[in-house]
């Protein structure tokens, strides 16, 4: 039975390396600002490889800074460990769950094996992985996915601080530290291959609280991809320009984004912009040269995904014409994440943990909406991920919370599952 | 008859002060950032102050920084001066004619009258308005709109640099010595009077060369108001937020701007949005909490100007609840210029200069759809416009053009406009 105290206080404690926008009066009451690879993702990065090593493990660090600790089963085998993985980088206003639960729940899990003297068969460990969020070098899942061999190395390392182009992801593996020597891969001989891997993680959505659930058991995952939208147009003074004689493209950008998001509806789908930016010299009355946005479409299926986005682009082809003299636009594909099937053994052991822990009454079989390192390990190894509701089903803000009991549940079933795993 | 190869090389070679933006090969064929009371416009203004001292002209400045160079009449009478006005300070991405070519006819045309012995009977001078452009201290037509009471002065100097806060309009005076010590206003004691007002600017549309005319005779200015929305949403996962879930602010900007346009439209009236911002934090798969953008609404009759706001506001409550579970929104009015008519014995005046000169097939009466400091000069004297052709109706950018012939040709109307009143 996993120490509910000690997975809470260390969660929070550790925060304390990224802790940013306060929000209420509680020491807890903040979200997190923790950057990929900066100082204080070094700190905690520091910290998890000196916890690990006091438990025993051994540390492996890939050439990506995925960190791998290893506990040895009881059966000395040489098989590839049964991995419990998460990140420990967040969104510039994230908060103190969103990937941060699952690295600390994995670590909870591996100090309540070690306290009750308890061994798995096979080799078991913790994962964290590089830079899942994208948000400070822009590729979500980044380092899982070059694991996985879908994103190449060269790209990651290449990626570059969306603040500070000066800085790239490679130059800050180096300055702390963190540009390991195994190869980043699943290969069995250069690079570090896993036997499974079991994501606990904050739903990040309204499902399980609206429907009164307490454990997510998740299947799979849902494909998305993200556009990158230009649209071109032409400097016009607002006063003096006719709206017969403008290329302007803030317009044509604004009917693009409320077109992608009814044509999504029609489809049962998701498409969502996060990012609008005009150039910096924009004024208010200057029509805009040029306007670039993101768009983000999502659903379980690939073919619907591939239908909105190809609805979208006919229906944005069409709005460039509509206004003025029209405006052109080029699109690039930033990330293409196909819907995943996690494994079905992996799922029926995080089935069998929610069975036995909380009943299927108050467990669901769920999709997850959101990417995750799993996404990719799923592609190199049985994979399976536990989903704990987050309140009012906020994540990526600074409030997104998840209550010790919820906290404490979720780690508990990833021990069961993993021991489960372990057993199968 | 005003020298033209001397105005288009004192115009250019005056633009060596904030030349910026380069285009093309040619010297001249780069943009300007001249923005008001950075080190290029105090060069610019020190020049000027020394070119019309040789002309023998007095020299004021006013606590806005606005110039009057006075150059005496024959009658050496008491009244106030006729001005010929503009202004020196350019759009971060502007060009070499908006405001610049007003200054520089001005200046011609009084070394022009002083070569050839000419003498008007009453004074006649020039004026170099401040921070007409409104595009580093955040209030276009600043210094004409002090010098007119419509805005009070302590606001214009505590107006902050846009990119440094800790820089106001009134700092910049002080730091370059040009707050001077006549009191900005109209008022024959205190301030500094004028007896009529004209102003030769490029058109910044396409209605003259669509025309096919060289003059344009402006007999007014179309009002406006710039107003300032703030959509406020809730931050949301892009992967695992349903739609009906949402609170998001861009979409329902995005309808919003669409909704303007329409709506203006169906008025003929203009409605533009020059800029629109997110979060500096805001990522691909997040949607935003907060978006903000600008509403630039315009007509030549304010009842029009207000029918259409309205319309828009009352459109933007229903666009609020639309989608998911709503937004809400505020704004604030940052700009109210309602339109004017300009002085009949003025525009007759530049009616008279140019039948003369290009005759009634080769010019049009017309209404200014931008805002000019003509537009407030016209409050306390009279005043009207002269406007030329620019090459495809394009300002406030780099390639904003001018041909030699326009600029004489409206250099001249310029002196003849100002003659043509001096004897009426
Ligand atoms: N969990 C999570 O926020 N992953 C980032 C990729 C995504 O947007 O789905
Ligand atoms: N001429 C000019 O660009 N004036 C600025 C105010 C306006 O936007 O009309």
């Amino acid at each position: 039975k996993i120490n509910s105290e000690r997975l809470w206080n260390t969660l929070h404690d550790t925060c304390e390396w990224g802790a940013e926008h306060r929000y209420g009066e509680k020491p807890t009451d903040t979200g997190m600002a923790r950057l990929t690879l900066n100082d204080d993702d070094a700190r905690v990065r520091r910290w998890f490889a000196t916890e690990v090593q006091k438990l025993g493990c051994s540390l492996s660090v890939d050439q990506m800074g995925n960190m791998f600790a290893r506990q040895s089963g009881r059966l000395n085998s040489a098989a590839p460990m049964i991995a419990m993985g998460s990140h420990l980088d967040t969104q510039p206003r994230g908060g103190r769950y969103d990937g941060i639960l699952g690295v600390m729940a994995a670590l909870e899990v591996l100090r309540t094996m070690k306290e009750s003297g308890f061994q798995t068969d096979y080799d078991v460990g913790v994962v964290n992985w590089t830079n899942e969020e994208g948000a400070r070098f822009p590729k979500s899942m980044c380092s899982s996915g070059v694991w996985a061999g879908a994103i190449p190395i060269q790209k990651a390392w290449d990626l570059r601080d969306i603040h500070d182009p000066s800085v790239t992801l490679r130059s800050e593996l180096e300055r702390h530290g963190y540009l390991g020597d195994i190869s980043c891969s699943s290969d069995p001989t250069t690079g570090y291959p896993l036997g499974a891997h079991f994501e606990l993680h904050i739903e990040q959505g309204p499902i399980l609280p609206e429907n009164n659930r307490s454990i997510g058991v998740v299947r799979g995952a849902q494909g998305y991809r993200w556009l990158t939208m230009t649209v071109h147009g032409k400097d016009a003074h607002t006063g003096t320009t006719p709206f017969s004689a403008r290329q302007d493209p803030l317009l044509a950008s604004s009917r693009m984004i409320a077109a992608s998001h009814d044509i999504a509806k029609r489809h049962d789908a998701l498409a969502s912009t996060g990012i609008i930016r005009v150039p910096s010299n924009a004024s208010t009355n200057t029509v805009s040269s040029q306007v670039t946005f993101t768009l983000d479409i999502r659903h379980p299926q690939d073919i619907v995904v591939h239908a909105v986005q190809d609805e979208c682009l006919k229906a944005f082809e069409a709005i460039a014409l509509q206004d003025g003299k029209g405006v052109s636009f080029d699109w690039s594909l930033d990330t293409d994440s196909p819907a995943v099937k996690f494994d079905d053994n992996c799922v029926a052991s995080v089935q069998a943990a929610a069975d036995q822990l909380v009943g299927r009454g108050k467990s669901m079989l769920m999709t997850s909406g959101a990417g995750h390192d799993t996404v990719y390990t799923s592609k190199h190894c049985p994979s399976a991920m536990i989903f704990v509701p987050c309140r009012d089903g906020v994540s990526h803000h600074p409030t997104e919370y998840c209550s010790p009991q919820d906290c404490a549940l979720g780690t508990q079933a990833l021990l069961e599952a993993v021991v489960h795993y372990d057993q199968f």
